[in-house]
């Protein structure tokens, strides 16, 4: 009764990884199933300490809102409707890039979160963790 | 003692539940009661895991300021009076539309927060809902 | 992309509901999906305000560690093997009866968690909800 | 400037996953460095939801008092001198076995945690990934 193996999140964290050392970033990987609980995590040598929290919730939020941080981001900030959505659910919510659904048919089973990097360094990772699975 | 019946809560879920339908926007639907207390949710099937929490936390908003929710979104934001004010009670304070309190007579008995939609979505949802109470 | 739908979530805290009537006792009932996530929750006339969070987490608690949650409870109590483990996952986990696994198949897709009589009365209704699953 | 690198956790998760595998008990599995921060994690098909938490903060734990969780708990009894420790350090302490640091030369420089199994299966399952540091 799973929406995601561990064989597949192993997968997309391996792809993940890839290209962050392809583009030369460390980065910390998580990946969440469809309840967006943690299914698989590393964090590659030199990567940011504080950017274990933030991967790990790039994955929830992207599960949680059915959609990308990116795209969440536009509509939290200053003076647009969702601004302050970054303090809810706990502190869990993260409104910049690098979460990417992941899905099955037309269904979202889970998500990928990365950080370490750039936004747009981090989002690239994320797809490219997200285009393995 | 109760401020708010269990049967009343009810009445004002299957409400915005019906409104949430009628415009296709599954939602998160919650009431509390005076007391900010939680007194009955609904998920609606495909509606946002993340907005479970930002619809009882609407609800809660509401009844705390006794206000709508998007009334105390105009004095968050930057450079306004209560910027912040998001980040205080745990984080509970939910600062855009969605929230609307239940009167009876001129009191605040209750209110019903909705979540997952456009904030206008969300905001005409918890209306149609507060319109059966 | 659900475990658990509206409807049978609504028909196992109807259950819970009625039962709770015919012993007398008014329930904080609550029932969660497979990722341990929030779908519905009443607060009966009258139940404990407290056992808005015991109901709540005894549900995600029967589906975090997959057993009831008054198996759990033996495990946890003084000198036992996992004496400790309530304070764990940010004090969500539930250490008695009144949390139980809805199961489809061989899986478990939801719980219902019951609060607010004595624990075999609430293990009493939360085994009625579970029944109409 | 790494206590432990990825690929060193990569292999004691690895060997954990393997022991996990042959005693037929799917397990959630995580290391952290020195500094008690999560470098890999994997949460096994069929483990626990609820010990995604126990098992990284079982590792915390090794790195944070520089012993294996099961001595931890024999102090932590009702009674015996730590008694009510696991409330501490937000509520991140675990005091029953499954946590085992990982040490290089006389040094601990890490911890594997392990859980979802019975006390002396996840204590089992994390020795075989600390041998294969």
């Amino acid at each position: 009764m799973e929406t995601i193996s561990l064989e597949d999140a192993k997968r997309v964290v391996a792809a993940a990884e890839k290209k962050a050392a392809d583009i030369g970033c460390p980065m910390d990987i998580a990946v969440v199933d469809g309840g967006g609980n943690l299914k698989a995590f590393v964090r590659m040598d030199d990567a940011f300490l504080g950017s274990v929290d933030i991967a790990i919730n790039k994955a929830f939020t992207a599960v949680a809102f059915k959609m990308p941080t990116e795209d969440l981001a536009k509509a939290a900030q200053v003076g647009e409707p969702i601004f302050g959505i970054n303090t809810t659910n706990d502190g869990r919510v993260v409104i910049f890039g690098g979460g990417v659904p992941l899905r099955r048919g037309g269904d979202i089973v889970g998500a990928v979160g990365v950080s370490t990097g750039t936004v747009p360094q981090d989002q690239e990772v994320a797809e490219a963790g997200a285009a393995a699975f």
